[in-house]
């Protein structure tokens, strides 16, 4: 079974009209499991043992919960307990908070006979809104990468990436990866550097995504974009963001930070893709975002496959050690913000644009 | 088995007076495995191979191969010979060259009956002589490290290192970690940043070696140090080199420059350790330096051991993939170079002083 964004979306309502099925990312690259939840409990352990991820994704997934729920019991008690359930799989991501608040405020007036259809109405809204997002995103990236296309004659454009900010992480497209499928579909040569993105090596997620998409890419180790970017073998940068503050500066995936000051010392365009919902005005500037320290064992501990093809984990260090999971990229390092309502450039633009 | 830098070298004669002990790198820090070499072949595989590695370690490694073939085959040939197949293990080491060319100077005009003995003498030497010289290596960085520790009033001198530049890689003492050795033994309060350095994670053998000599330190994945500077974590840099050209350009294990360009940004002073074999006047600038290009499978596979202990490979991605194994660090980001002549500033008195 081979999946790309052309053929499927990272959610689905299964051939019955009801159940809802979401791959294992547990298991990707290595293995492709779809898995089926038809209840509430089931979608609730999708999102905390993270079989789903990346904050839209988790968003949708908790709308469809509460859908599966309102089948079998659509009452205003049953609409809370189920809410808040969900809501406690994983506290800390900003989706899920916003896409049940906005389910219950659609459900909450309706009768309960209604509320089942409704709700399963406004999940496929959230998704079909999600994808329209990331698309409009891909559109305010477009044109950044024919116009580069056009300087090197045709020669593939390359396009450096961190992390995974892909169509996996969304509902269909992705945030960074959404120009450059538009791009490679309009004809446009591409080849695209994934970073590995340690320690979770997100990268093998990208990697992965853009192989079923056709795009050429090679997979590099997070060290290696500065010598590429020397090299001249670097055009554009392209990342994700958790969260722009309210000055422009840019949470995103250990890493990234490093990648944008090299961006700068050759002049290549580093752009930040971003919906709406990840700019944070309430934050003044990336100073003030407490960085995630995450569980040592990350960074201890690889996944991948033996020489069987069996799933493992293996320790690469002894080691006392540290695992901060997000950097800070100041506004002056980034040379645009492409979002759903187009490119800007700087944190006053951003600001008036969001 | 407990190894630490008071109680070995990383290379030495064995009890038989001839075959030439050596630690297989590969399996450090999880096993402690000496690997005799008998003939020069066994020398080039253990460099080609990896199984030993450091510039200068491949050196004196590659002077001691030559030794053992002329242990049989004294004659002009022979010498041309086994030079030219030890000097193809590893192209971008330039110690490798500079061992090859001391030996092939010294034994050239000597009898044949003499040249194993005086081989043997002379492979000796070279390993004596970079042990006094990482001394000295550290003797020029030690001041460095005693200044920020005064002005930090006894708080816990920060010290950044990328790869694994220490006793290890070196016949002893090490060259990033010769200061740090230094001043750890003198009192100073310090604590060491342990990049882990994909693809080989050669971290690991640093985090082993600094645990060895009691040394606080935390093994971070590369992506963080950007983090840390911004955090003011980190007081200071110091890198080891494979070869530093005429122009102060240094060329070193891949993810070197983005570090540098970091410092850079946050005024933190960057060093880099050499011993003056690694100096290279002959060669201009770094864009003369030819980037060694590494098998794909160190990218895409994982050293480590699993549950049980077992040292284990895993596959951690099944994408196409680039293996480029150093970069450039423009002499503009280098605040100065340790050397075993003392410490200098800039291209200019760094040419001066070799």
């Amino acid at each position: 079974m081979k999946i790309n964004r052309m053929a499927t979306r990272s959610i689905w309502l299964e051939p019955d009209g009801w159940s809802v099925g979401i791959f294992d990312q547990r298991r990707l690259p290595w293995r492709i499991e779809p898995i089926v939840l038809r209840d509430a409990e089931d979608a609730f352990h999708a999102i905390a043992d993270m079989a789903t991820r990346g904050a839209p994704l988790i968003g949708a997934v908790a709308a469809y919960g509460l859908a599966l729920a309102l089948r079998g019991d659509p009452s205003d008690a049953a609409l809370e307990r189920v809410a808040g359930r969900l809501f406690a799989a994983r506290p800390t991501a900003v989706n899920l908070g916003w896409a049940l608040g906005r389910m219950r405020a659609h459900l909450a007036p309706l009768a309960a006979r209604d509320r089942a259809a409704a709700a399963y109405a406004e999940a496929g809204r959230i998704c079909d809104e999600d994808a329209a997002m990331n698309q409009a995103i891909g559109r305010a990236g477009l044109p950044v990468i024919r116009q580069i296309a056009r300087r090197k004659g045709g020669a593939p454009v390359n396009i450096l990436t961190h992390c995974n900010a892909g169509w996996l992480a969304t509902v269909d497209w992705g945030t960074a990866t959404a120009p450059i499928y538009l791009a490679h579909d309009e004809g446009i040569a591409l080849h695209v550097w994934v970073d590995e993105t340690r320690p979770r090596n997100q990268g093998a997620l990208t990697a992965f995504e853009l192989a079923g998409h056709g795009v050429p890419h090679s997979y590099i180790v997070d060290n290696a974009g500065g010598l590429l970017m020397q090299q001249g073998q670097v055009d554009l940068v392209i990342v994700g963001t958790d969260r722009v503050t309210a000055n422009g500066d840019v949470c995103n995936k250990i890493g990234t930070y490093l990648k944008a000051l090299a961006a700068r010392a050759h002049d290549i365009p580093f752009l930040v893709a971003l919906p709406s919902s990840t700019y944070d005005p309430a934050t003044p500037d990336g100073a003030s975002v407490p960085i995630e320290e995450r569980p040592a064992d990350e960074v201890r501990c690889v996944t991948g496959v033996d020489e069987t093809g069996a799933a493992r984990r293996l320790a690469v260090t002894a080691s006392d050690l540290r695992n901060p999971a997000f950097d800070i990229t100041p506004a002056a390092l980034v040379t645009g913000y492409l979002t759903d309502r187009g490119l800007v450039s700087g944190p006053r633009a951003l600001a008036e644009l969001m």
